[in-house]
């Protein structure tokens, strides 16, 4: 006891956020702290949300977006155009693009990405669910939203092959200079793409 | 809901989560996303640690520490030494010293600093609880372990003052160069204070 740096029930806390990403031993004692001080505004509503959530909260069997209902409110929503399917690698891509208010199709969330260094295989990704449902007659794009890494574009390869036959027009993701970048600050590859994809005005 | 990011349930926790230190919205959602995936290893612990804390966990009568009993653990431990306490601002930095084991007497946590930026006086912190504990005859020293700056150092002060005929010893930390530091990149103050307090070798 007097070696270690609390009670046992803080020592479990700060053991379990420090497994959190974003937060290591030093930072989950900071944050341990800082629950402990807002009991009432922060620790127990936590505590209930958590537990809630745990319980509620499920994977959308068609498209993998996470929501307390299944199918989730975006294969719900009859006001969402269902020509258009956006495919993501996990829920967080699909939080960053509703965010962005800039998509209002459906999305198809694969559960990660190919990736021969980690032993991930296309039978560990959820790519079956997708060619099932870009048969559907109503569906007309498939958006390829992935990562613009080696993993990424493997995947969006291996899911173009997977789709062929469909007869679904399949797109990408632009790639280019971002909003607000400098150029010096851009790696080669961006420009290179950048100028290559160059538009007229 | 199309326009937010997740569920209610999902919002509710990362909205909770942002508010931990070291965390912001984005990797709230990181933590929520990680959270989800690890239901039973760490959603759902984490959970019941959080209940359980927020209801069991107290502030010792007596020094001001963090534990599930009152008198806290180090105040039972008759092993410690009586003689000596050790005044910190705060649990985590109790913490600090049990976690670097250099210290085996007793702590007092005053539960911050005086500021009058902040408008914090004496009397929003323990301090009339130091100096009836300093008054009592087993006690010879008090160490104060406040931060090395003007707060931490006015705190000091007035505890000082406040402990003045109570015929205690009252030492502070050495100030000098942190053990890993490298010379050229210490501030001018460190080096001052360094140099003023230099020992025979």
């Amino acid at each position: 006891m007097a070696e270690s740096f609390g009670p046992g029930e803080l020592d479990r806390i700060i053991h379990l956020l420090a497994k959190l990403p974003g937060l290591g031993p030093r930072s989950a004692r900071r944050a341990a702290l800082h629950l402990l001080k807002r009991r009432d505004a922060l620790m127990r509503p936590l505590a209930d949300s958590l537990s809630i959530a745990a319980d509620k909260v499920v994977a959308c069997e068609t498209c993998g977006n996470l929501d307390t209902i299944d199918p989730c409110g975006i294969c719900r929503d009859t006001r969402r155009d269902e020509t258009r399917i956006c495919v993501v690698k996990e829920v967080g891509d699909l939080w960053a693009l509703e965010r962005a208010a800039v998509f209002r199709g459906r999305y198809h969330v694969t559960g990660g990405l190919l990736s021969a260094l980690d032993g991930v295989g296309p039978e560990e990704l959820n790519i079956d669910g997708l060619a099932v449902r870009a048969e559907a007659p109503e569906v007309t794009e498939v958006i390829l939203a992935m990562d613009a890494t080696v993993d990424g574009q493997t995947t969006a390869h291996y899911i173009v092959d997977r789709l062929a036959g469909c007869g679904v027009e399949i797109s990408r993701l632009a790639r280019g200079v971002p909003v607000g970048g400098e150029l010096d600050y851009l790696d080669d590859g961006t420009l290179a793409q950048a100028l290559k994809a160059r538009r007229g005005v």
